[in-house]
């Protein structure tokens, strides 16, 4: 966790919230079949280790209505949206292969080394990725559930409903879209774009933003306009993601750098070096990006091809572009308290400036 | 579709009701991506070929807690199951690394070859895994957005959807077990029972029938009386799948025999036979039960052993006890109307003694 990003007394709140429901959860589960609690000890790391961005915005955008600084039904709220993203990262790293998340092993492999270590039959591997999909399922059951009984008034937590109904059908888009341009290699940056705004622009900033506004009875009005800062925020959080991925330290990071470069993920990043490189770089691009045996050697040539032909570099540019931008747009949004404009500009920056 | 099952009008309307929400869901992808359509081809035959068992008895529930006949909210509810159970086969089938269902290629299977015939990159069954993953998630989202939304009163919405967290859970959470007693080879009739009770005794019959009083404000012990009827019900309509997978014709069930036994499933059949089986069946099972391989001639083995020991007939009289079972429980269930209670008593029969 990050404590620049989410307040401390939200992030014990929000744990504390994830821990009631799960307690609960558990102990429903380990009635219906002891080997059940499992589940819950494989998604402890998904559920807990996040640096909770989608429940501080919510919160925000809470706080942009009016609504009360201290109301707990908001930060459970927020809690539910950890475990949407939850249930995202672990079908992701099924997608993606994925070996680690956050400095440990990701679902499917866990759930694959305990069938080995039990000795079971058939495939470790199947069995991991099975496992991990339904965990997946639970989870995505559970968010929406979280969010439903919350405790705030039932107009007002009908209105989320339907921010968070918007927020899972573009998330799955977002990944799809993802996957089928890795599949197709497209190197065009509005391709690129297109994956970044949908998955992570909106579903990051944005909507975490507007579903605040909405559980706290704010106006349509707010609701857009918070959108217009949250736009560009959340993709620019999006390409300091994509950075990281590539020239992170993984020590912070908790995930291996270059494997979004080994599954040849279309990141904007890629789609500016394909723009910018000269026939040499391009040749490395080519031979190396995508490559599923790619080591340590390619991923440095990858990244000094990056560096030399000023893919990193532009991509900076856009994130300070989009920060100005959202700061610019937060100049004008009707919010009354100080505070929360603050907050918002402060984490504007946080989230595009960080280190993991 | 078995016409035995729903009444053809509430087949057309669950149809209808599927068609108005994906048109709309369809519309709404194809502005983010012209390429998202083809989650929506791809879902078609999940979406739209069941039985309609569980808008079925969800309807039957509304009508013996007094609903109006003509509501279509109801049947709005209903078809937000079929979404649910469309999620769940589309996970299942990636789990079982199943080829065909209803008599055509299965949803990760679909993807791998749009994957092969555009000639994308990367491998197809990874890509079609991973888009049926997502496929499975925005279904699942969709199911409960479409139950939150039927129409009816708020106030017995929300009781609906206490229900509906219930059983996801549940699905889930018998899936699981489903999945870990075939790896671990679990030869017990009670282990495997747990799993028809949890994955298919509540989730087919009972909580769609819990649903369907809750949506009209039904009293708790109209729905524990009726989930008294459907948990036997329910678990009968199991063991007939059963048989089916083993002894049904694939023109009518649209999925090759056998899967089950290649898969080495933990199904009471299976169970049956490990408990009625002499020294030379005992070891035919132990050769071919969850053999990758299978051919038709191991199939045709298995067959032969599981009638020469009787585990056929074994379960055969276990559904019928259920059913018998159902149907006492069924005369002390209050009910006013008596054609509702022909209807549940129909329904017992049809849905355990069916050929698809």
């Amino acid at each position: 966790m990050n404590p620049d990003l989410a307040p401390a007394w939200l992030q014990k709140q929000v744990i504390a919230e994830l821990d009631w429901f799960l307690s609960r959860r558990r102990a429903w589960l380990a009635r219906s079949g002891p080997e059940l609690s499992v589940l819950l000890d494989v998604l402890g790391h998904y559920a807990y280790g996040g640096k909770l961005v989608r429940p501080t915005f919510c919160y925000w955008g809470w706080r942009a209505a009016g609504g009360d600084p201290h109301e707990p039904g908001v930060v459970r709220a927020g809690a539910s949206l950890e475990l949407l993203h939850a249930s995202a990262l672990i079908h992701d790293d099924i997608i993606d292969a994925s070996d680690r998340r956050r400095g440990n092993p990701t679902a499917h492999r866990t759930f694959a080394r305990m069938h080995r270590d039990r000795g079971w039959r058939g495939s470790a591997e199947q069995f991991g990725a099975s496992a991990a999909v339904l965990l997946g399922d639970l989870c995505l059951g559970w968010s929406e559930e979280v969010l439903r009984t919350c405790g705030l008034p039932e107009q007002t937590v009908t209105r989320a409903l339907g921010v968070f109904d918007v927020m899972r059908t573009e998330m799955v888009a977002g990944q799809y879209l993802d996957l089928a341009a890795q599949a197709d290699r497209t190197t065009s940056i509005s391709a690129s774009f297109e994956v970044v705004d949908l998955k992570s622009g909106r579903y990051t900033v944005q909507r975490p933003l507007q579903l605040g506004v909405a559980l706290a009875g704010g106006s349509p009005e707010l609701a857009d306009a918070l959108a217009a800062y949250g736009g560009p925020v959340g993709a620019a959080f999006q390409l300091r993601d994509d950075l990281l991925g590539v020239f992170g330290d993984p020590a912070t990071t908790g995930k291996p750098v270059g494997d979004d470069l080994r599954e040849g993920k279309r990141t904007v990043l890629l789609a500016c070096a394909y723009e910018l490189a000269g026939p040499s770089g391009m040749a490395v691009l080519d031979r190396l990006v995508g490559d599923p045996t790619l080591d340590q050697a390619g991923i440095a040539a990858l990244q000094e091809v990056l560096r030399d032909c000023g893919a990193d570099q532009c991509v900076e540019a856009l994130i300070a572009e989009r920060v100005q931008g959202g700061l610019e747009v937060l100049k004008s949004v009707p919010i009354r308290e100080p505070a929360v404009v603050a907050a918002l500009a402060d984490l504007a920056t946080a989230i595009t400036d960080r280190a993991v």
